[in-house]
């Protein structure tokens, strides 16, 4: 029912907000985009510190979403990796964006203005890049 | 302390993120930008239905993270004018990713191919326009 009225505003922000439901979903999102983090266990060591049931519960949300998908570690069949999906890359854009207002406004902000630099002069460059380490080109 | 811990990662997006705290302030922020509401009022008629409390709190929030100020209102001194602050403005770029991504998966989107069009082709003279509602030129 929440979920119904939610999403019939037809309002794209509500549509985008209402898929991650909270910021735990945005930042395991950051951690494959920009961290390579793509294992449970590399996820479960997200900075800020998240609970192993919340992990496991957004890593369905996203992937039923079709954020990320899941598929079996070559390595060790017992064990999976996650990775972005294409619409989870065309997450990249607005990623990029929280950051630059981030990076701008935190003055105890851990990235470097370089980075930052980058991502605003060489915005379609640095896109591909993160592309191309989920989706065949 | 929760809120050291997660300030503590020095990650610009998890300080965006925290800053919001939840979608009830992103969707204000949204109202502000592109709803032109000013008001409480206006405000309280959120498109997805925003109980009263929570607005008073969250705008409360917004105002103390200096994402938006408010003012008394020119002709009626017992009510006050919500705006975006120059933070506020910088937001703007956040808000057209989050609108494109939403508009592009959302099948039950209200928003026009057109608008979307103009964003993604005009962005600077969006953008521009946006900030020219708040911001003296």
């Amino acid at each position: 029912m929440e979920q119904r009225k939610k999403h019939a505003s037809g309002c794209p922000i509500a549509y985008t907000m209402n898929l991650f439901g909270d910021r735990w979903s945005l930042l395991i999102v950051r951690d494959l985009m920009f961290l390579n983090r793509r294992t449970y266990g590399e996820l479960a060591q997200c900075p800020e510190g998240i609970a192993t049931n919340i992990l496991a519960d957004r890593l369905k949300q996203l992937e039923s979403a079709g954020i990320i998908r899941k598929s079996r570690n070559l390595h060790n069949r017992r064990s999976y990796n996650y990775a972005l999906t294409a619409k989870g890359c065309d997450l990249i854009p607005m990623f990029m964006e929280i950051m630059i207002w981030g990076a701008r406004y935190d003055s105890q902000t851990r990235i470097s203005a370089a980075l930052i630099e980058r991502i605003t002069t060489d915005r379609e460059a640095f896109i591909s890049e993160i592309r191309s380490r989920f989706l065949e080109s």
